[in-house]
């Protein structure tokens, strides 16, 4: 009820601060048989990880992930995973200053006006540090999916402020600390990186998630439609304000001739649908993207309060990415294979592992 | 599991299909004492019903409401209230050139995928009818936060294929068929929308929902967030295709100088947050926006495949709406309003009534 | 949250009031492509509906289903299964001495307490009726297990007030108005009602129920244990106030050499689990018993008090079953079935249709 | 789904095997401001842990708990709370020779059907070590009840095999290694205990538990009932097999005019409900009993099979204890407290913090 759960079958529960002992997770329905270990989870939260390149944030943490629970002789039981990272790298005097002060754009004051209280050493729990648990968790889904469907789940940069980037080559993604598509773009990136650092502002970003290799008939009518399940998935990452499938908000001055996708005994003849029709799988390419806010914490002075109501002018020092939709790559996925595995679990508890369809055919674009 | 009920607290669970005896909505956990009866639910039903105007589908439904059970005396009990719709104007006759066939954009093919086998009448569960039960719930829910926390919901449409539409006047929105809120655009609206149902064609829309008197507070981290619950259930809206909360997808191409909403004692200077910071009401408007794809049953002739896999021509007859999002906006305002008592009740459960904050202050901007 | 929908998987919802216009349920999460009629239900509903006999309370409720929605050409469509049965018989008016009085272990004074209102016509949503409900949806969940497993749920009356009756004959459990197994002993229950009736009192009574059929594997350690869920379940109905599954308190003075079920490669050697080792099924019969306290609304003068608190002598007229144990068993079976249903998707959820029992053998006492 | 959370609104997640890693328990839903450290939980672990007395298992753990996350200078921030527990003492060799055989009454065989494998060393997830995690999530519950209701939650053993215990003396409980509530009992449990501990066999028990101060008004009809939450948290617990509200099984024999709890301006006169009427809490003490089967592990040989099936003869050695029963005491309280602070958050949820009983009165027994 409180919100930290996510999934009705595969349901992940996170917890920890920025700046408490350990962050982590509990996955509660991880089908049993799955061979699992640490080395299986540690290279999508290396991809996550701070201090990477000079881009990100410099807090150094190594993010090493440790199985409590669940996993037997290198094999998932079926009873409860637990995952737990500790924290290394905490300066929380960093934060003393801002304790009694709101950053404009930060959660700083929403969490007060909630709880009555907050833990303001790095944001407590509204530090995008969270998502590392997601990601770990995100890392066991991904397996199984790819273990046993072939399912592929790809995000990228697909914006860098006023940058638009094409998904050029799909190798490069991982070769450059932008998780950019297009090689020939990095230089221009790092530029406009080292531009904005130096300027103590920060920009904007918008992602994009391409999953291929999805069976048909994924996704619960009517309200857990994939889609809305993708939506609250992707706007649940820290930053994000904005979320389309598919053509997203281009379809607004679309004509139905020009929007549904035509089918033919070749296939579907285009995706604007984003693989999604219904609220359920297509079996095409499922396609996303999500736009993501400038970080709050910036070193370019604010106007803002103090606890008692009093003006004050805010100014961030402490470590932070200044764009912080470069890190999200990472977390975009793992939501999507943490949405993606509740639904091939719903899917499987109402009609069986045999998928109903009684194709004569099955359609992929 | 299924995905037919919204909300932990206010449960509210949809049944019903488009050319089937009835439609309905459970609501499980209306708490007791509200005074209630068909009269506050007819009017948000009256708003979204077909046949109103000749730019949306000719189908006649009184879509009369009736009420089952958890009112006694005209209160709200605290037990589940049944809320059920009969549909009168069935014409399953005409659909059934294309109980073998797949409209392209629509649900039928996706539907046979996951089930094995699908209602073709209407769309069955996947027609837009459904919604009529959502709103019907979504009345009692907008009665309530009125009643308890005087907040008000009001969605609009703010663009019609090529057409931008600015809020001029709100009270304008009721005043035409199109819930537009410059009364001037009207006649061009309604050129835009002859020519194109003569044309046979369809367009896409853009809706917008501010919701006002929001108290700060609301929302659960991490997953469950204000606006993560919100993506959710706009996006679980038949046909829609992009979400955006405050500033939306513009926030690509901001800084965080300009981006983050500063403070001062006379309140916050701007709302490019849309009235949530970390998943959380700041206690400003809450704003969303999203993007209605265009009809996919239209007239034009299009490419797809019979049951069979057999090339087909498809041309939808039958009585649709040539622009869905037109009738949209009352869906939109009872989803949000789903939300926000799901949200309302958390909150007290965790807080109790007399909410933490140890504000010296509250600030609205 | 509200506490009206039973199970993760297929969930039932129900809804009504004693004296309401309707009763029902709605069902999310039945496969698709299941053969369903309102006939299918029908005799469930019939076994437990009043005015059967001289020995059940005398209102005349023909209890008939009707199926709103989720079925199509007679198959289960995997949507939204809404059934619903309209209340024919209230004579309200007998309730109206009792709208300000507290029968003595009645549920009016704790509706008062709990929601500061109440519906007293027949208990309102307190009242027995309401299991009408369960027994329409539990008829879906039984005919599915059937089906797929092979299942068989039987419940019948183990002991009335002093009369303890065994489990002589299957077949003589419908062929008396009492569930009673043994029909030598009917003429004695028969005259031991006829006798409390006319004392104006009222008695408890014991049921049990026998699974067969079940596979082994079915339950979700540590919470969601199937005897857990069982004892969920059966307490859920109103009136029980003790649950049993196998040996039940027998157990207290049993030896370990004497509780625990030997195997042997020709089966389990004996069955004081009642079929369930650590919260998962044997494979062996379930058994399962429960006590149901005597009625609460009696002729016989009781003290109690008013809403004011001052004090009153309370006679209950009206029509009450002397034993509500007696019309309690197709009740218990239907949420043995609810309970068993949950249990089988979720399996399936997990381990697919295959279960996964790498069994050389399987036993079965 | 997979069943290791309890509640809907104070979420507890455990995870954790008898020989893993560690054990522990994620609380999501802990409302904020309450004072809390490791001292408030250990208590509570220590009367629970192994190796006490000679009369129970001598594995030396020392439980020593710790606070991961969710409390920042003190105080609970209403962000998710991790406990973790880790294993010291674990023999896993003591396992080798039961890992291909089932123990009659054990898990072993079940857990191997469900999950098509399973983690033998001391029971994997079956094992009643698991219990640990429960009871100090339980602790936090307990603590709040506490301090906000003044709630008190007391268990006891009332049954030690054919020894049946009186309630004589609150403050004896936990002077004496059985929670046995009479002291001068307590040299003739320790000579039973001795023999049996001898004999290589194993006995049940019957505990009992007695909630004080609960208000009117909790409980959630009608499946989540107060009593129907407490029936499945209860027989929830390893090795219970019988669950009894208030007279439990005495109801069979009794008449209405005795079983209903006549009420007088002076209060209740009586309480053969056990504190809860029609699913909800009359503010009387709320009383339960359960059964503890004998314990499976037993020195004593038996009949049973190996993994192909073949008739083997077991003998556990290894450290257990001879009544699961006697160390469950601390564990039924905790389960209690997860029930009771689940329905509280419920009923703040729906009411508010003002309780509606528009009591001119409310009874207390």
């Amino acid at each position: 009820m409180a919100g930290n759960t996510w999934g009705r079958m595969f349901c992940v529960t996170t917890f920890g601060e920025s700046h408490g002992p350990a962050l982590g997770a509990v996955i509660d329905g991880c089908p049993p048989g799955l061979p699992l270990c640490e080395a299986d989870i540690q290279p999508d939260l290396d991809r996550r990880k701070p201090g990477t390149s000079r881009h990100v944030t410099q807090r150094r943490e190594s993010d090493q992930v440790q199985i409590l629970s669940g996993v037997f002789e290198g094999v998932t039981t079926g009873t409860p995973i637990a995952l737990v990272i500790h924290n290394e790298d905490q300066r929380s005097r960093d934060y003393d200053k801002i304790a009694q002060q709101f950053r404009p754009g930060h959660a700083d004051y929403t969490y007060l006006q909630k709880y009555g209280l907050r833990d303001h050493r790095g944001g407590g729990r509204s530090s995008a540090r969270e998502t590392a648990a997601r990601v770990a968790a995100g890392a066991v889904a991904r397996k199984w999916l790819t273990q046993r469907y072939g399912i592929t789940i790809r995000g990228y940069l697909s914006q860098l402020g006023p940058i638009p980037i094409t998904a050029k080559d799909w190798t490069a993604i991982d070769q450059n600390p932008f998780f950019c598509p297009d090689p020939d773009l990095v230089p221009q990136l790092e530029s406009f990186m080292d531009d904005l650092r130096k300027s103590g502002d920060s920009v904007g970003a918008r992602l994009s998630v391409v999953v291929s290799g999805l069976p048909a008939g994924w996704g619960e009518p009517v309200f857990d439609r994939l889609d809305a399940d993708i939506a609250h998935a992707l706007m649940s990452i820290n930053a994000v304000k904005g979320v389309e499938i598919g053509d997203g908000f281009a379809v607004v001055t679309q004509r139905g001739t020009e929007h549904g996708d035509e089918m033919t005994p070749a296939g579907f003849q285009s995706n604007h649908a984003g693989g999604i029709l219904g609220g359920i799988s297509t079996g095409q390419d499922l396609i996303a993207h999500l736009a993501i806010k400038p970080t709050s914490s910036i070193r370019l002075p604010r106007r803002s309060l103090d606890r008692l109501g009093q003006a004050v002018e805010v100014q961030t020092t402490g470590r932070h990415d200044p764009c912080v939709g470069i890190r999200a790559t990472p977390i975009v996925e793992a939501m999507m294979a943490l949405v993606l595995i509740d639904h091939a679990l719903r899917q499987r508890a109402q009609n069986g592992d045999v998928t109903p369809p009684l194709k004569p055919f099955s359609l992929r674009a």
